[in-house]
């Protein structure tokens, strides 16, 4: 059903089609079907996979794009962002019916997911205007200077070239075909080239559909965006490793992502990868926290944050450090009860079903490991996720690294810890995280004193420190950090979430003694885009 | 002897030991002396080569002090990278006198190299007192916003850990020990362990007890520094793949960097690696720069960029673009009288020596390149840089991948385009440099079309463009760019030069809910250190 507002410009009709530039190719190497994890229900229509010449043709029309589309004035680029929102809310009623059938995920989060990915490409279009991502410098000629003049020296950032970007399974919308990288790449100039995520061919051809037609309407090359279906890692490698692509983004499993990382390191030339993969986003309690009645109060709130999406975020507090003795028995037990009463949640799809029991079934196995709690079973839910709670020692945590590693979905482990010495031993075991949260009572000397030493211990493990809240729910703003050192991400020094995000796509470059008329517009004499620019190291407008 | 000045303190005496933290360490593993390249003079003291204990104390050391170092006032930071300044100065003429016998530089060019040195530390002392390179950005709580509140989420960047940085032979004062490396890793808060070049080790030993000194009389803790001296790649892979290293600088050849790349992708954690390596500079001549008597004027030009420093530098003209014409024969005839009349100048070490000559045989024996002209010959230097001009055509150029091959030293080629649409090809064919220089005619309408197409096409291929003027010679300001695609550096996103510098050395954190008596003094409520700060996005002092 073609779209009939005026303002935008889009289609519902789902074809089981890749997006290749302007064209729909069906991929000739098998098919792939999204299925409901409800139900176990097959979905229509079926998508079929590309290969090799799919990818080459997707990367060659990207990198025919660029050169163009990196010469887009920021007005052009800004409004191409806003109407892909506009298309995405065109067909918003199918996209989120088409993601609930594909992903399980509750109507109302769908609905929020919506309005955070519109929002998210807004934000970027209203950066794009704004400019000061072009970081402009300016240190202009001192032709008196001893013993050496100096040249007139320019700088500003251009984006980096054709990016490729893998769809996670956890966000369909949000850090998918239309998300967050995609969104970041494409205000930073540079074409994209989507692998979409198996579990969700409907809604990435939606989103994709909605990219495509936005491309068309704005008049840009088409390259600008291309949507490729493939098996899992083939697909993948092939896209990283070829020439054109000169950066990833991904948001997946750690194995994944390391497995993009070592591709992209052994190219003739290597690009950067930024990929998001694992993090079990650690929480502190600290004594004043856990005392009198607050101890059951952060047991149920934590909870809440634990099973919200079925425990498949990537800030997910799946592991919890508290000192020994009643504040942390009382956390436990009402977080215990809460889990217990806690209804399954249908998981994503089946695999990471598996995954999930799998990973709960090895850590209820551990000696050492006690299982507290475990939520209401999932009758008649094909892949239901059913929360869990762990327990166990400071002592076992440290020498466990089993315990170290990510569970994906609504399993969390509480460590017992002997004393508030043995802080400091546990994060220094821990490895990068995206997140960590610390409770706190802000009237309490001896909190005060520890939130200090772990702020500043914390920092060096993580994106993110949560104070008094819990990791979930990332907002997308200015001063947002979705990060973290590795294994959270592949480069600490970036974010995924956030305006920062366009950071990745861009270098820098010098202009020496170039002449006026031919210098860009960001480092031009008169300042023709009203930047804030920095002319001899000190920001101005002029 | 040792320094009285009160206001520095250091110590021009060479012992032929390690500074490991506060101590001086002899090697065990062997030795290494200077030698003078003039005269293939062997200089004392020897100098004893540390092993696996050694990097294992150094990274110890820097592990320990990270936490102290980190937290350190941005006035006390400044004040110290002034003291390794003053310091330096104390011990100047040694210094110079050291850097000459040991590197054959002539000695105006290693007072100014010092005067760099010197300048750069002062630079990044007053990039942080400024200190806008924390990045800070305030995302105010909305405790209004509907579907859901906005917390308050701040952002800074602090600094990544312990850094690894590897001296580079060409620049003994300004890219080693206490060179740009070094200055902006520990401007951004992170100690450094370098490895020192073997090729001058007492240079290296003067500079780093200009810092060590500078360290201890600042109260500093002693990791915040250690210098090593090892056997080239083993040691450097070792330092490389410590778990307590954070980042990598590196200035070098392709292979050298290339090496440390791979180990440090291939770390448990992975690290980012900063190497600047290779790069041949192109040289574009457009028709409307070779008219008249500026052929030959740019011929004159160029030769005297090309023999700098024997051509040791990394922005040497190694390659230069015309279109076949009587303009680019007078350029070509001009530069080849230039290069015959020019004296050899003595090569950094004999095993560079031996990488031109191989490098200059190649070239010569290549069919479609001719030797248009061979330095005088350097009777009584025992590593004699013997100017060379070799040309060819475009399509040779095009068809042989040996003639895109940096040669390090005073060797430059002119490759003779057919038209002016070769030029398109032959910048598609480039690999990724530090620079590209165009000379134009700024009145002639048909350069000023190329200059621009040119501009744009190299944009993606190097770090910094150069009109009228030469590579040679990189201003350390805050614009400048000494960085570039692969193989120029291992990360175009950054540079070695410049006070952008310090981003290498940095990550952003987000605080989220931190209540103010905890929150770090960048991002503060009352903006306690007069930063700009972005607040909803926008820039502030407030």
């Amino acid at each position: 059903m073609a779209d009939t507002d005026s303002d935008t410009d889009t289609d519902a009709t789902l074809t089981g089609a890749m997006l290749i530039g302007a064209a729909r190719v069906h991929g000739a190497q098998g098919t792939v079907h999204g299925s409901d994890p409800r139900t176990g229900e097959q979905l229509a229509p079926a998508y079929g996979l590309g290969g090799g010449p799919d990818v080459e043709r997707a990367a060659a029309l990207a990198q025919e794009a660029f050169p163009r589309y990196r010469e887009t004035a920021p007005e052009q680029r800004a409004a191409f962002l806003e109407q892909v929102a506009a298309n995405l809310e065109a067909v918003a009623g199918e996209l989120v019916e088409r993601v609930v059938r594909e992903t399980g995920i509750v109507r109302a989060r769908v609905v929020g997911e919506l309005a955070r990915t519109t929002g998210q490409l807004r934000l970027f279009a209203e950066l794009v205007r704004e400019g000061g991502w072009a970081g402009a410098r300016i240190d202009p000629a001192l032709p008196d200077r001893v013993p050496l003049p100096r040249p007139d020296i320019r700088q500003r950032r251009i984006p980096l070239g054709p990016v490729a970007v893998f769809g996670a399974s956890n966000f369909p919308l949000a850090f998918s075909v239309a998300g967050g990288d995609t969104a970041s790449a494409l205000a930073a100039g540079c074409p994209v080239v989507v692998k979409a995520h198996s579990a969700h061919p409907g809604t990435s051809e939606l989103a994709g559909t909605a990219i495509q037609r936005a491309v068309e309407r704005h008049g840009l090359p088409e390259g600008v965006f291309s949507l490729i279906f493939g098996t899992g890692e083939e697909t993948g490698i092939r896209l990283v490793t070829d020439p054109r692509i000169r950066a990833v983004g991904f948001t997946g499993s750690r194995s994944g992502g390391t497995a993009l990382m070592r591709a992209a390191a052994g190219r003739p030339v290597p690009i950067p990868v930024y990929a998001e993969m694992s993090s079990i986003n650690p929480v502190f309690l600290l004594p004043g926290a856990l005392r009198g009645e607050r101890a059951a109060e952060l047991g149920g709130a934590f909870t809440a944050s634990l099973t919200t999406g079925a425990g498949q975020l990537c800030t997910s507090p799946g592991l919890v450090f508290g000192i020994e003795g009643p504040g942390l028995a009382a956390f436990t037990e009402s977080a215990a009860a809460a889990v217990s009463a806690a209804p399954a949640l249908p998981m994503l799809n089946t695999g990471i079903h598996a995954s999930y029991a799998e990973g709960v079934a090895r850590l209820g196995g551990l000696a050492e490991v006690t299982e507290a709690a475990a939520g209401l079973p999932g009758d008649g839910i094909a892949a239901p996720g059913r929360a869990r709670l762990f327990t166990t020692t400071g002592d076992a945590f440290l020498a466990e690294p089993a315990l170290h590693e990510e569970v994906f979905g609504a399993s969390s482990l509480v460590v017992r810890l002997k004393d508030a010495g043995q802080l400091d031993t546990v994060v220094a075991a821990l490895e990068g995280q995206l997140t960590a949260t610390v409770h706190a009572a802000e009237d309490d000397e001896e909190d005060r004193r520890l939130a200090r030493g772990l702020l500043r211990s914390l920092e060096d493990k993580v994106g993110r420190i949560v104070f008094n809240g819990w990791p979930t729910g990332v907002d997308v703003g200015h001063a947002m950090v979705h990060g973290g050192p590795f294994p959270a991400t592949s480069d600490g020094r970036s974010t995924s979430v956030g305006t920062l995000a366009i950071d990745r796509f861009l270098r820098p470059v010098a202009y020496q003694n170039v002449p006026a008329g031919l210098l860009p517009a960001p480092v031009d004499t008169q300042n023709s885009l009203g930047l804030w620019r920095q002319v001899n190291g000190e920001l101005t407008r002029d």
